[in-house]
């Protein structure tokens, strides 16, 4: 009897043993998360973490990610569960630190799946410098999950004199975006339902804190940041205007849509406005800022593209509206029903 | 035509369109998760929150809940997901600050029995003094979920001179149980199995730290603490002489089991040493503090049936052994396979 002591990550599933508290679990902990995310602090191996002080305000996020399929152009469940809740952090102007990750398994599901899903993962938090500190794997049977669910929470530190926030829009600030948009939904969208167009889409998913540090160090007075996820730069942008009590008026022309993203949006009657993006940010800033800042953004490889692509108005209904590539004028209201699920 | 503008608790279900990211997800939150866990740090409404310098060692802790059933006698998913993490962070001796809550539901999911979930957590958060300051919500299919799933961070800090860990044991050390064992995974199989016995089981979940602060008042000389939840009392004081690089010998007439827990447990061929802990920990000290760490928990509510259980001991193997009731002795192992999938 040969007595099998390290988990089998060519052929292997996973089985409800892996979720159990018991050796399997142990096994697994040790031969694939431990040693895909290396770093003193999970190491530690007690139940918590224990981490080093840190020194201002704290911020915290938590994000759990059931993107289907869990491999797409440009990522995949791994490196998004890690990007999006560190671009959570990074639009409060705050440096992200630590991240924990959990793990819903479904049994069945292929150990080497999981195991390049957990490189990425660790890949991602490796090149944003932002350790995974502390983790729970938990395994459901099969056809109770579906494949995995990554729960990711991330804490930073926010310094002195930074305070952004969804409710600081004022008449007259001018809002700018990082780049294109609709990138990441149509990139999963597209993998999904088995489309392939001329131009391949590809995920813009991304860490923006290094862009975030970048902006907040030129000294522009920026009011809000947030990052349009799900429901597109549409519900942001009405998030933001019912938090702040203002209205909007975006110029359409201003707006990044990539040729093959508008391509597929029209193919499958979406409107890019409502499409997920994983690597943009939206930035509001007082008027005589928005030049320099939008120089600042450019010079940032992830926002090349960067534009301002509207300003804040006064209205009672706290209402964005959009000027058209035709010079006409419609409204930009929340997404409603669910255009696209499971994009993140 | 009327525009529904309110969650339908009494009647609905979850829609895919609960976790799309527009007006029907902001409903949800506002309607439900806002005002169950009513807080000022979650009342932010932005997607990371800020929070207050935070003074000390962090500590870091995240558990991802999927107990099948989501309802048992003494507790739900709900209470139980606020009192895991808080747990893991209150056996680091650390002072639990914060909760994130993230919320994976399965479409069709009834709001009834989401809301009877989240309000348990709400009180289960408030009865703890720890809030839930962020969270999120994702909507699968039908089929590609299983109702609910939870998962938590918490985030705490400990304060200086309190260096608790897993490989702290030392020869001679005292092992000390706060409780009986075996209620909570007994009282989740016994509801899923539809078992009944003469004396109901109820599951002992509840958050440990004021039990914890308790015994960090008390002066002792506390090595490790840590609480016996997936693969029972077996399985931790295991991962414990791992790495502690220790022995142990457990004393099995110390170990408290309640008799229906027995009875339960021999019906169904499970040993309770193995069986899930929700509202238990193990400490470790110096022998010559034991009896005095032994009459501080048995002062509190949550640990009057607390005893000696063991001592650690020089194994170069690293095994736990148990003195038997009849006087032998037996190898204490690991947990080996999925003796109980789901308890938490």
């Amino acid at each position: 009897m040969t007595i099998r002591y390290t988990v089998d990550f060519k052929n292997g599933r996973v089985e409800l043993s892996h979720g159990a508290g018991g050796r399997s679990m142990a096994q697994l902990i040790t031969e694939l998360f431990a040693a895909a995310f290396d770093n003193p602090y999970l190491a530690q191996g007690n139940d918590g973490t224990l981490l080093p002080p840190a020194s201002g305000r704290l911020v915290m996020s938590t994000d759990s990610h059931v993107v289907s399929p869990l491999f797409f152009a440009g990522g995949d469940i791994g490196c998004l569960s890690v990007h999006g809740t560190i671009n959570d952090v990074a639009m409060m102007g705050a440096v992200p630190l630590y991240l924990s990750a959990a793990f819903i398994l479904e049994e069945g599901f292929l150990l080497s799946e999981l195991k390049r899903i957990v490189l990425s993962m660790a890949q991602a938090a490796v090149d944003a410098g932002v350790p995974i500190v502390t983790g729970d794997t938990k395994v459901v049977e099969q056809g109770k999950g579906d494949g995995v669910f990554i729960t990711t929470t991330c804490v930073g530190v926010v310094a002195d004199g930074i305070n952004l926030s969804g409710d600081q829009a004022r008449h007259g600030d001018k809002i700018l975006l990082s780049g294109s948009i609709g990138d990441h939904g149509m990139a999963v969208l597209s993998m999904r339902e088995n489309l392939s167009f001329d131009a391949p889409i590809v995920s813009d998913t991304a860490a923006l804190h290094t862009l975030v540090a970048a902006m907040l160090a030129s000294g522009v007075n920026l009011r809000v940041l947030r990052d349009p996820t799900r429901g597109g730069l549409a519900t942001t942008v009405n998030e933001i205007a019912q938090q702040s009590a203002v209205g909007m008026l975006l110029d359409e022309a201003a707006i990044v849509v990539h040729e093959s993203v508008a391509a597929a949006c029209e193919f499958l009657g979406l409107d890019p406005l409502y499409i997920a993006n994983e690597g943009k940010l939206i930035a509001i800033c007082a008027p005589g800022d928005a030049a320099h800042l939008l120089a600042v953004m450019r010079a940032h490889p992830q926002a090349r593209e960067a534009a301002v692509i509207g300003e804040v108005r006064e209205d009672a209904h706290h209402f964005v509206q959009m000027t058209t590539k035709l010079g006409g004028r419609r409204m930009v209201d929340w997404l409603a029903g669910e255009q696209l699920p499971r994009i993140c």
